[in-house]
């Protein structure tokens, strides 16, 4: 059965009982709007969107894929202020020819992320459109914490990491090039990332000075928190070196290098800290390098003190060519 | 230039300077996520999307009437629950030769609308896409009051509208028919609705029993009220009439029924409320009809007692057309 063969009532029909109900909701769908509870009297809140044959394909991702990827994104975007995640709204615009239990895959995939932290699915908007795109909206409550944000480095501290480095780019680069046989594990890290999100309060409470979430790849990200902060990051080869061999034989068989992964790749959503150099690091994060002034002869971010050796991220627009 | 020619940090410094700060922002944009204030330690949100060729074409809007539209259909349902707005954040998803001033010209028509109301436009996320794709989510503020559902309508309340019936789809008539000369005015009321957003919170503190967002046409959006209510919803024709009236010129030029637009036409973004009956009605709000028991011998929609003679709104997905 394709969308199409719905009414916009009925589609609406099988997707809203797939959705968890959430902790702090108190009026969920089905009104103008839902209502949230927020005891601290703040919220966080963070969008994102993925775009079929932009950040997905439909050959490669199934919907409860997409909508697992959808929700860990975004809620990975609410950790990273030090924040615990609370409910998602959805827009969700798709082809009438798309079969019907895709879309209600994609449900299902939300549901499974948000379900067990008692995140609730509270509202949403469903369109035509000629190819799928999903747009999530995430809350989260700060439980009293100022915010972390990604200005607060100062030099001294400790940069540090919790989460996968690389993995979804070598998944991405294995389904990319065809290879026979890849990684089960690392072509899962592609199309149904997680991410450490209770580590984003775990480093609030620890006294964290600076946070984001690494979406864009390593290098792009702790450059974003250097400039913020004004300081540089300097990272530490030898803290990388395993993220870098676990990677070596799936990087044999693309012809790619392992480090360019692990330094540029996006979408492994982890998160990047800075703490004092005193604080015991919270679970898991683990140390890859210290904070340093900033020099303005050098890059934002440096390896063991020297420029870094592959290009930071990618970029949406650049040339106008999609890289993902 | 087009969107193509910049990164996406390119892109995003002409475009965050345009964007209202708001005034329950505690963080803004340029961080992994927004800090609100929730005073009241509840609020509500809400989520709708615009799809190039279903929702709007480019031909006719342009990128500030686009934002503005986009603005006002969110806010419309934060009134609705009887809630003050009080900030967006917006996914923006756009073919690489847009105009980097038709996207501009976005960031201008969200401003236009949240500016003066204090509304902040706090964070989005930028992306590619075959067509434009405009995600908005809303919020809002209850200033310590209960929302204001759609289900708490009474046999006995009086059922009242603010804002204009028809319009919308009269302005989208005349320009799907190539009119010459149309009415600006109702074009005008197609690419730039407003919305009565005031009267969405004097509603909530006049007593309102129930009250909704009329998107979808006033029969189906009276519907909705009178289901979730278990009432019926009895509309007066002659509360109607003027409405009817305004709209007969257009609907001869274009050979419509100018009741279709009234009853049916959809994106007028009025607010639709049910009041007890000794309640005065707070302003822009006029008596269109009764709230009365249900009967399930009859239609959850009357006009004067009998079955209404059009039938109700659109639908997105039915039959696979687009109807905007």
């Amino acid at each position: 059965m394709r969308v199409a063969d719905l009414t916009e009532e009925e589609l609406l029909a099988r997707i809203v009982p797939e959705l968890p109900g959430g902790d702090a909701t108190l009026v969920g769908p089905g009104d103008d709007a839902a209502v949230l509870a927020a005891p601290d009297g703040r919220y966080v809140v963070t969008t994102d969107v993925l775009v079929e044959d932009r950040h997905f394909r439909r050959a490669w991702s199934s919907g409860a894929d997409l909508g697992r990827r959808a929700a860990v994104q975004n809620l990975a975007d609410v950790a990273a202020m030090g924040a615990v995640p609370t409910a998602l709204v959805v827009t969700l615009a798709v082809p009438g020819d798309l079969a019907v239990d895709w879309v209600v895959g994609i449900a299902r995939g939300l549901a499974h992320v948000c379900a067990p932290l008692g995140v609730g699915v509270v509202g949403g908007d469903l369109s035509g459109a000629p190819v799928v795109v999903v747009g999530v909206t995430a809350h989260g409550d700060l439980a009293g914490r100022a915010p972390v944000l990604r200005s607060g480095a100062r030099p001294g501290d400790v940069v540090a990491h919790a989460g996968v480095l690389g993995r979804s780019a070598a998944g991405l680069a294995l389904l990319d090039g065809s290879v026979a046989d890849p990684d089960p594990a690392l072509v899962a890290a592609y199309l149904r990332p997680s991410s450490p999100l209770a580590a984003g309060p775990a480093a609030a409470r620890a006294g964290a000075t600076a946070m984001l979430d690494v979406s864009d790849g390593l290098l792009r990200d702790a450059g974003r928190l250097a400039r913020a902060s004004g300081v540089r990051v300097d990272l530490a080869a030898s803290a990388l070196g395993g993220s870098v061999d676990e990677l070596r034989e799936a990087a044999r068989r693309v012809g790619a290098d392992p480090w360019a992964w692990v330094l540029g790749g996006g979408e492994d959503h982890g998160l990047l800290a800075a703490f004092p150099a005193d604080v015991p690091l919270p679970d898991p994060f683990r140390a890859i390098g210290t904070v340093v002034p900033a020099d303005p002869t050098a890059a934002d971010v440096t390896v063991d003190g020297a420029p870094a050796r592959v290009g930071p991220g990618w970029d949406h627009f650049a040339g106008g060519q999609p890289r993902r």
